[in-house]
């Protein structure tokens, strides 16, 4: 059943930790948007420390937009020991198809790693299913595939949920797609607004582990609201930033049922 | 004597450096921290320079909250330096508790650093002073020890100041307890601000090195009182962050000490 | 010509990719002055791809306010596929003369990579220039030389143009300065407004890369006049930093020709 506010009421009173290993950019923005909605960020990316670290979160976020070496290493461990609780796992892709560096790296990561989501742009998302995208820098420019029928493909190809944002996401198992039609066209103002999409896909992930499929798609409607909301009576990109968090943390369940905006194609 | 005021018109004067070897997550929050109190922060972390940059400061702040190994010998070259010269040092041992390797290296600084301050929540200062304690991440749920007999035990025990931080502050050498019931509930909504008060205890250490049990509690206080100016007319977490810094900057000397609430137990 | 609001109109219409290889404390305030300009920024800092990112790129940003081995050998990487393809290139020196090891690299870097712009406080390029100067952690406090000499003679020796931002700000290619009296005070309250400041005028010279002096000058006076219209109304230093990329957002170049106040010397 699709219900985000009920989603999030279960978040609300379970508080789940979340592990995120994601890029120096927008660390601090993730926490506080995991925080802002209802759940326990914690970022920790050394050898020694995060297959326990995992092992204690409900849900690990691995996110590719600064990586280097060391942290490509931390992320395979964290994945495995979170693959070895059944532990969900969102994989963001940034930059995918950019350097041909991210675009291996996020194949090892699909590969090695049971991802439950990975959550991207339709560029970055082509890349990885093999589809033709024009890829600039970690912007996507478009993608070959109309981005319904892209996240269905890259489910089946990629073997977890695609998590497909843009001004209309979609999401899909492979055999279902569901369309999330929530958000302002101020996030694409704010860099790591998609980076925040996949913390609290996380997020809801913890809340709702047995629907993963509904859970996403969730994630992405209560963002979008909350978007909504933050983006009446901002100035610009840095009032809009801060409203953000206001929102995500006034997020009142009942309304975000009736706001939200998600459609089974 | 105690006066946040008087400490704060002094460090005003000196603009003193406060170095910091902090974590990726909140390093532009405790500068801007820092900056808008009236110091001046500066973040430096190669081994190649920071016993150099620790000597140019006025006070060291070392944070453990996304460690690995080398930051972990750049803090401890770090703390030789400043211990070697006489200059305060404040650790932030984040999360120690929920990992081995974080516990280990929070002891280990302790060990090998002249700690002038430990300033963390109850679960963190617990874990290290050996107490019981449930932590969950980098969050505490809660401590075995009622806080202000806590931090009096971690101070005898730790042999650094111990301050503890929660809805009430407790600070304690060892012997006095002072505590500090300045605050607002919004700061446990944004992400660092436990790390920002640990910079800021920084900034009174440096101002006033030769008191440092009342310099600890001043910050806090300061910073309590900056928290409740904030809180008033922020709409949630994201417009209380942006009217925090306002706060600090706006902080007035006299207010501050009328509207400080600290008490010696 | 000097036109900051044709530049900013041409900007817009490019969207240029702008490769920023910047310090840990500005990456989500670099990124987001980038893009509330116009531009698309890209952080990466691998040695395995940086060579490719900047090869995509239209201007490249080195800054070195929290350096370390790895990332230093990254910027000569990236510096040297841009300098193959003649992409312009900023070099932000943060904290030149605060330690041997930021003074050394940024001469390394000045030696071996292609530099177009570098653009400092007072303090930093003087002491690159060889000049006597007094620097206290990243923060400089004066000069030996006036600020305009400064800049034509660190332009003559480095063999870069000149970007000495103040409370005047004044940039050089050794023969010609233009002076920028655009800012506001507010400015050095908050961390980072040096480093946007060097990322904005990558942005620039990515839409004007032939005439790299006016690019440089116009980029400071745009950054200027979106502070000027940030500090009306801001209540301190968290309400400025948040109003600032919405007046980043909201330049209009024609306002911006108007109120650009670029003097040449």
């Amino acid at each position: 059943m699709i219900s985000a506010g009920t989603t999030l009421r279960q978040l609300r009173e379970q508080k789940p930790l979340v592990h995120q290993i994601t890029n120096y950019v927008v660390m601090n923005e993730t926490a506080n948007a995991t925080l802002a909605l209802g759940a326990l960020p914690v970022m920790a990316h050394a050898g020694e420390e995060v297959e326990e670290m995992a092992r204690l979160a409900s849900a690990l976020v691995l996110n590719i937009g600064t990586l280097s070496g060391h942290w490509v290493e931390s992320m395979l461990l964290a994945g495995g020991a979170a693959t070895a609780r059944d532990i969900p796992i969102v994989l963001d892709p940034v930059g995918a198809g950019a350097t041909q560096y991210r675009t291996a790296t996020a194949h090892r990561l699909l590969e090695l790693v049971d991802v439950t989501v990975l959550r991207g742009n339709a560029g970055e998302v082509a890349t990885l299913a093999g589809e033709a995208a024009e890829v600039r820098g970690v912007e996507s420019m478009g993608a070959g595939l109309e981005a319904a029928e892209l996240a269905r493909a890259a489910a089946r190809r990629l073997g977890a949920i695609a998590s497909v944002t843009g001004p209309v996401d979609y999401v899909s198992d492979g055999e279902r797609v569901l369309s999330v039609a929530n958000g302002d066209a101020l996030l694409a103002t704010v860099t790591g607004t998609g980076c925040m999409s996949s913390a609290l896909t996380g997020c809801f992930l913890a809340a709702k582990p047995r629907e993963p499929l509904e859970a996403a798609a969730e994630a992405l409607a209560a963002f979008g609201v909350a978007a909504e909301e933050a983006a009446r009576g901002a100035a610009g990109p840095g009032t809009f930033h801060a409203r953000l968090y206001d929102a995500l943390y006034a997020l009142d369940p009942a309304t975000l049922d009736e706001r939200t905006r998600i459609e089974e194609l």
